[in-house]
């Protein structure tokens, strides 16, 4: 058994301008080091999986700056999508693409952005035992910690020692259904972490979403055609809807790591606070709590709960609570400042 | 009887850093409009005073872009003081200066950085025109509007229509001190603006600061003498304590323009509210209050009250009501980051 590792490194990071724009996403930004979190992501599977068997599902806008940031990977290991159509047709490609090369493999999918710390080679190594002799897809599920409203949920039942059956996927809940979750036991966060033999995952994708598959099939068998025509005609579709939800197959294994999807600044500024990584010069006076990322001097005087990001065109200041709406910024200048995106 | 502008332009500014620096003190910047303070003090008195009779007294640090945002003034018409000494002896440099050229003159001195709008013509002619015939100095007062401890006050008497004998200068009061003055009447805020004839105050210089004086007189008495070598042993001392506070020919004229003295960004804040001046390109997503000074795009989200000030290479972030504590930011900078100030 090979593992390989497929990384999904597409995600467009709106949420994090105006560091993150569309040519430097949020995985290729230093959050909470000197490396990147795409940095990180690969040296964290680089230590037990080969650099050969670690491939990067990316797209156009990002495939020169992922590149230069890992320049330990073949290049051969980088996979342009012409376009973006959710999560499925990106693990079809990764399939594909390990199965061309070794019919022993075991395939464990990453986010690109995450943060981890702990014990990561054994969850990943201990689910990739568990789908290969199981034949099944593991899930990774984190306990969970608080009644998080942010993270979609995995409801499942112990089959044995750190091996659950998943019962079913569960939508970011409310804070009233997020509260019984935590109370009720057995609900876990959805880490998007996904191992399984990729011939069992075609296998799915043939039952599942036979008309995508086919599309793929075809693409494959001939020698001429272009991922392009491929992408135009696809259906853009998550694997969790497409396929997770559906299988019987699926599994869940509890993450011995800890976990942290850094969905928003305000989650860098809360992170930050533990970690004490701090990115800039400045002084605070009479100042609580503020987080700044900027490569100037930066003065914070009298200020509360703020998040202070500076770039070379565009500033953010934003009150922490509001770390969500930094999306409506990016869509709000869409149609003024496209220099900025 | 020619009038002469005598306008004091050497203050360091440090409370509007960062846009302020020892190079770009505060009567430089365009905090207002398209014109910088400066600028608008010279147009101000220009309308009604010949540009040769309109002189500059800065110091080394600011007098190159002095000169080059007033190219309507003739070069000869800046003094430059070798050493920051307050404003005594700048006005007695100014004195010296315009009898050197004639004998039948008036001097107004004029702040440089204060923000003027209304009757300021009318105000200093008919100020101009009483120190010439009583042979006085008159201040111009400010009628108060609030109880403000920021100010100094003169408290005065009227003698005629707009003229009053002023009884004494106060210092900045406590807010009870202030509420009083408020009650009472007769006492006006000190708008540094002084207007009289050179040989009054040359004969005020004699008899209440007769060291300096006779130093300032060793000086133009000789060919050789250097003002660095003056400046090197004169006291420094303000106008108000060194003569002001003495004399008896002081009155006091009623200000029929509007005034402020510009004392903080929370100040330019609260004016930019009201005359909708904006400076920046941005984006104000649930925010109220906000003030902001920059050349790029700054979006701001879920703030209120707050200063933001960007610099290519500072960057402020300030509560209104901290204004005053920008101070405190040049004085740590001061060891460690010279290249700020």
């Amino acid at each position: 058994m090979k593992l390989y590792a497929v990384i999904m490194a597409g995600g467009l990071g709106t949420r994090f301008w105006p560091l993150s724009r569309q040519t430097v996403p949020k995985q290729t930004l230093a959050l909470f080091s000197e490396k990147t979190l795409i940095q990180e992501t690969v040296d964290r599977v680089h230590t037990f999986i080969p650099r050969e068997q670690i491939i990067i599902i990316t797209n156009q806008f990002q495939i020169a700056l992922l590149r230069s940031q890992l320049p330990v990977l073949p290049s051969e290991n980088f996979i342009v999508e012409p376009y973006a159509k959710n999560t499925a047709p990106a693990i079809a490609l990764g399939c594909l693409q390990v199965v061309s090369k070794n019919t022993d493999a075991v395939i464990v999918v990453l986010p690109a952005d995450h943060l981890i710390t702990g014990a990561f080679e054994k969850t990943i190594t201990a689910a990739a035992q568990f789908a290969y002799t199981h034949e099944s897809i593991v899930t990774v599920g984190v306990v969970p910690s608080r009644p998080e409203t942010g993270y979609g949920y995995i409801y499942a039942d112990r089959v044995e020692e750190n091996f659950f059956k998943v019962k079913s996927f569960k939508e970011k809940p409310t804070l009233e259904t997020a509260k019984k979750y935590l109370q009720e036991g057995n609900h876990y966060w959805n880490a998007g972490i996904f191992v399984f033999r990729p011939e069992v995952m075609i296998a799915e994708f043939k039952k599942f979403l036979p008309k995508m598959f086919s599309l793929f099939q075809e693409y494959v068998d001939s020698n001429a055609a272009h991922l392009t025509t491929l992408y135009s005609v696809i259906d853009a579709i998550s694997i969790d809807y497409g396929i997770m939800e559906k299988s019987s197959l699926v599994y869940m294994t509890p993450a011995e790591f800890s976990w942290n999807d850094v969905g928003s600044w305000e989650e860098v500024a809360l992170l930050n606070k533990k970690d004490a990584y701090s990115q800039f010069d400045g002084l605070f006076i009479d100042s609580t709590n503020c987080y700044v990322n900027a490569k100037k001097f930066v003065a914070v005087v009298g200020c509360s709960n703020l998040i202070i990001v500076d770039t070379p065109d565009a500033l953010l200041v934003c009150e922490q609570s509001h770390a969500q709406d930094v999306k409506k910024v990016v869509e709000k200048i869409k149609g003024t400042h496209k220099e900025l995106l």
